[in-house]
């Protein structure tokens, strides 16, 4: 696939570590939430193998937040979410697909509850601020709704905990998965939680000051010499193996949250008032007749720019491939794809045409195993 | 500027047409609405150029629409103006800011209105259809909101409307600006407008099915070779010169719409209703403090990837520079700059520091002359 220069502007725009990770190697980008984000550094395979062994560092500024206060702020959150927060507690992280009027999906963002009154929704690579903005104006909703100045930096990786440890103090040890909290180093203050878009352990670093973010990036690199640490990004290679979804990429506003397998977010039973509950109720009645699984190509290459149809012997539809790449693992293509119902059990192969080439795979649950 | 390499994905999306461009050589992409947008094909002045003499192919499929129908489709569509949409008239085109309930903008696209309950708004980079789909739940609105597959070319310069004269047959002389009809070629129908991101005159086709768009391209460039045809993009030389504002670029959801100077869309004393009409009255009332200008800069090259600061003799801020590009016509850096009141007027000069070596320029009005 012939690779295209990208042209900068303030409408792409660039982060408070932009300057520091084309100094470290970035090699090409792609664009999130308005905004660079780092696609690869050395490849996409020497990244891969470097995050699963070692420590990296992570600009993913493009990973904004919605900040939502005042008085009706959770029950605006709330209105956003089939999943039930009615009981969430300050300090946490929450998983939580958005859902529109229609039951489709809006984004994925991590919730993060600050205060009662005060929540900062991390979102996937849409709009959410005019969602929200529009449902509160609806609903005459008192709430300020804004994007505060924060800009993520992740350190991800089997060592992120050892290097943390080294700059916070050991006690950033006892932070659990999806809980946040501020630690300090040196003379700035940093909102830390135990999360990130790998499933190699780490944290992400919400930075609210900018000059704090880019001394934090160098003190990383500084003490994590040892560690062998490496700039990174999310890696395809390793969120598709880990089966960690892309709003965009494997899901969209055309999808609906059972058919993106995020049933267990999906709090019907509850009490709780969210917009497309009754849509939701009845697609759950009727049963979905399409959803995501994994699947397995007998390629060692496919470029991915839009989704590519599968078929069964008989030139019938099995599904989508959304997302794919070379798995060095598996040693064959794998991907997340959209499959029609009668193939999610099947054992039988589709066909696929990769660069005008036909190659055969099989269907399979997530995650890959 | 180094160059990177954009990374294509299913959530960059590409167009009916991406092929085609390639094969005809962009050599530069920007995204725009989650899509590839070309940037440049031969380079930014030879473009430019050529759009000003002969007439070009533009594939602006990432200018997506925002399709809102039935029964409170118009009262939805105008609660997200402060333009008074109320004498509108099918087939006619209208450039209208989306404010939300702060009184800032959201985006500035096209409204298209097809039907008195049918409405296509042709948007700038935000997801609008996000903000209008909360604040239809918030009102409990009875509309559709839907992106359609409708992917635009667009049919720019002084050549375009001989060119399309070609195709469409002479009645296509008599569109008037901003107005859109059907028209017809071969075995498709086409829903064009007069309209497009330039000045320089033409034509932008709505295409609603991926095979009369592929064969459009395929025949404009065909009976285009006696005008000198060749592919192009929305060029930013020729799109600061014509003042023509980028949502994103200059101007975003932290601006309102006096500071963008769209004072003439904003029709606070018709009694339709919108969201932040009390604001921007308030707004009104007190008078802004800054607003978006042109500058000259006595430089011969200029990189924006953010805004830049400039500064008085004393070091005092006069405002920031959001757009610019180097311009043939001017012979000098021309840019789109938000100014502060206090040098609205002035005709002192600014210092700017560009790569490292302070430059100086003038602030003027808009559109440069």
């Amino acid at each position: 696939m012939k690779k295209f220069p990208i042209v900068k502007s303030r409408r792409l725009r660039s982060t408070p570590y932009t300057d520091r990770i084309e100094a470290h190697g970035v090699s090409s980008y792609t664009v999130y939430n308005h905004m660079l984000l780092p696609a690869s550094f050395k490849s996409l395979e020497s990244d891969y193998h470097h995050l699963k062994e070692f420590v990296q560092v992570w600009d993913v500024a493009a990973e904004r937040q919605v900040e939502i206060t005042g008085k009706d702020s959770a029950k605006l959150v709330q209105l956003m979410t089939c999943r039930d927060l009615s009981k969430s507690k300050i300090g946490r992280c929450y998983y939580s697909p958005l859902v529109d009027q229609e039951g489709l999906l809006v984004n994925d963002p991590i919730i993060n509850k600050l205060a009662e009154d005060r929540w900062w929704i991390s979102i996937a690579d849409s709009d959410v601020i005019f969602f929200a903005k529009g449902i509160a104006s609806g609903n005459k909703f008192e709430v300020e709704i804004k994007e505060p100045n924060v800009n993520i930096l992740a350190v991800q990786g089997p060592l992120a905990e050892n290097l943390m440890a080294k700059l916070f103090g050991e006690e950033i040890r006892d932070l659990k998965f999806f809980n946040f909290k501020y630690f300090n180093y040196k003379e700035h203050k940093y909102f830390i939680a135990r999360s990130g878009w790998s499933k190699q352990g780490g944290f992400e670093v919400y930075v609210e000051d900018d000059i704090a973010g880019q001394d934090l990036y160098d003190y990383l690199f500084e003490f994590g010499k040892e560690f062998n640490i490496r700039p990174g990004c999310p890696n395809l290679i390793e969120r598709i193996e880990s089966a960690l979804l892309s709003y965009g990429n494997d899901f969209d506003n055309r999808d609906n949250p059972f058919e993106a397998n995020f049933d267990k977010f999906v709090n019907l039973d509850s009490d709780v008032n969210f917009l497309g509950k009754e849509k939701l109720k009845k697609i759950q009645q009727d049963g979905i007749t399409r959803k995501l699984m994994g699947v397995k190509i007998d390629s060692n290459k496919i470029d991915m720019y839009c989704e590519k149809t599968l078929f069964d012997d008989k030139n019938n539809i099995v599904g989508y491939v959304r997302s794919a790449t070379y798995s060095p693992t598996f040693k064959k293509v794998i991907g997340i794809a959209m499959i029609n119902k009668p193939y999610w059990n099947s054992k039988d192969q589709f066909k696929i045409d990769i660069d005008e080439r036909i190659f055969v795979g099989t269907v399979c649950d997530l995650p890959f195993i």
